[in-house]
């Protein structure tokens, strides 16, 4: 058992977290308290965590960190051998320049995000730079500066990209599993992404149009059918890109969406308190990504173009 | 001379308006105003009209009807050799009651309303009646009792759907044409049906999905480029039915819509009016006769269940 721990010391890793909120504040806690070196980038939330430390409200246990290495700017920050990116992907034309002073040959930048064409796109900025992706079941929120509450589930799937050497993504679910959290590796990112958008594309866009809540799109016929029907054309469109989904999965999203409390999706909640919308990675790039390999998502097109035109009329505002 | 107008009075019809508001308040209005016989069924403006009249501003100008033959049942009334059915569709399945009381054995039904397969259903309930429909190409408004603003436009196309005797619309577009209003008769009502879907569907359920008017949509590249879409699946569904409409049809209609004032559809008006939407005869009815001609408008679909949504949820408020 020493020789053991000495082992697991020695190859310690030291994780940068890009954006402490809902999920990097949750997550990145969850390391530090288990004893983890990580590095926290913090934007408005800088002064109040570096007085009063990040505090998480867990349906798991709640926890107080009083002392957290935070940052304002990555440049200040150590180069880290795991870079989680926890920022929404509204922000991911800025990340080439926020991930490089924290590189160093080992790095990996883990991109803990939704949607689909992450990696790719970052890979073209950062050609050297080892990706990987991953995908976060989680319900929870910032609720305060520095406080974050985390309601529900918590699930970690993580899958390369491009990365020369995947075991390091062993050892960081191997970090996440001892704190406690459901981590696990996919063989294939881009099935997880797919499977993850085949709920994400039907209830994001719909809760921001409807302006609602999941469980009344469950209650009401109309919409259950419509959520269905979404999720098939995505499900096709990932079949037509290779990947082998089933159709079935669509009434299980439905089934597991039926039972759970009302909900509203990240969108929602960023179209609620005026943030921009990932509408460019969770809908345009599987439209696009679907397209070239030919099948036509008609419906999820819609969905798209209905919320841009929401986008453009609330600025507007 | 002499001779051709005792002709004319000899053939004078007896009319009956069905749904005093913005329609049938203008071209019933415009009828008793040129000297015809006009009798007018009344809901909740019926005491005000009995003792003030009714009053239409219109564009051509503005004239008051001091008489009107009104009334609030139609038990009350005459038998009518034409009855111009100005109600909102919703309603459709009161209908036979609602026009028995007028029917002798020569008279025609018009309905003027917007949708498909109207007449079909309503010939379904009273076998043995002479249906006709129109379609109304007008900007108008009921802004208090009895009172009607009349702002742009007003041509009327109306069509044969199982009159014995085709030739009394004739007369009706005459009786028209006499009053200023440019009236036609098309030879295929279901054409003339569909044409005007083209340009009510897109509109009529995106204003109200997206609480926006036409302006907007027309400015936005994404909702232009929607509109067109839905334009196109309703053309193709048309075509599925017989009905030889042209694609280009779809890039007409835009143009004009970009070249008119920012203007909100009846639907929209229904909806901000808390009025029940017509949803059954502009969406549902359409799609039905499409998909059992073998062809399936899926993003006209997905608009309709938008609609529903909205519909139960305001119910709900």
């Amino acid at each position: 058992m020493s020789e053991l721990r000495i082992k697991i010391r020695k190859m310690a890793i030291r994780y940068g977290v890009i954006g402490t909120g809902a999920l990097g504040g949750f997550y990145g806690g969850m390391l530090a308290k288990s004893g983890q070196e990580v590095h926290f980038l913090f934007r408005s939330d800088f002064e109040h965590v570096h007085k009063y430390g990040l505090q998480v409200d867990s349906v798991n246990g709640d926890f107080h960190l009083p002392e957290v290495n935070a940052y304002q700017n990555t440049t200040e920050m150590p180069e880290c051998e795991v870079i989680l990116v926890c920022l929404k992907t509204t922000g991911n034309h800025l990340l080439p320049e926020i991930i490089r002073p924290l590189l160093q040959p080992k790095s990996i930048i883990v991109l803990l995000q939704n949607g689909l064409g992450l990696e790719e796109d970052l890979s073209g900025k950062l050609p050297d730079v080892a990706i990987a992706g991953g995908l976060a079941f989680i319900c929870s929120n910032k609720v305060g500066p520095g406080h974050i509450q985390h309601l529900d589930y918590g699930k970690l799937i993580l899958g390369s990209h491009n990365l020369p050497e995947p075991e390091v993504l062993k050892q960081v679910v191997s970090d996440f599993q001892r704190t406690g959290i459901h981590a696990e590796i996919s063989p294939d990112l881009l099935y997880a992404r797919w499977q993850k958008l085949v709920w994400n594309i039907p209830f994001n866009g719909m809760t921001v149009v409807l302006n609602t809540t999941t469980d009344r799109l469950m209650a009401n016929e109309h919409t259950r059918e419509l959520s269905i029907e979404l999720m098939v054309e995505v499900i096709h469109g990932a079949n037509a890109c290779g990947i082998p989904l089933k159709e079935s999965l669509a009434q299980q999203m439905i089934d597991m969406t039926i039972k759970m409390k009302p909900y509203a999706p990240s969108m929602k909640l960023d179209y609620d308190h005026h943030r921009p919308m990932e509408i460019e990675y969770i809908y345009s790039k599987p439209i696009e990504t679907a397209r070239e390999a030919g099948f036509e998502m008609h419906n999820v097109s819609m969905l798209e173009k209905q919320l841009r035109f929401i986008e453009v009329q609330r600025l507007a505002k």
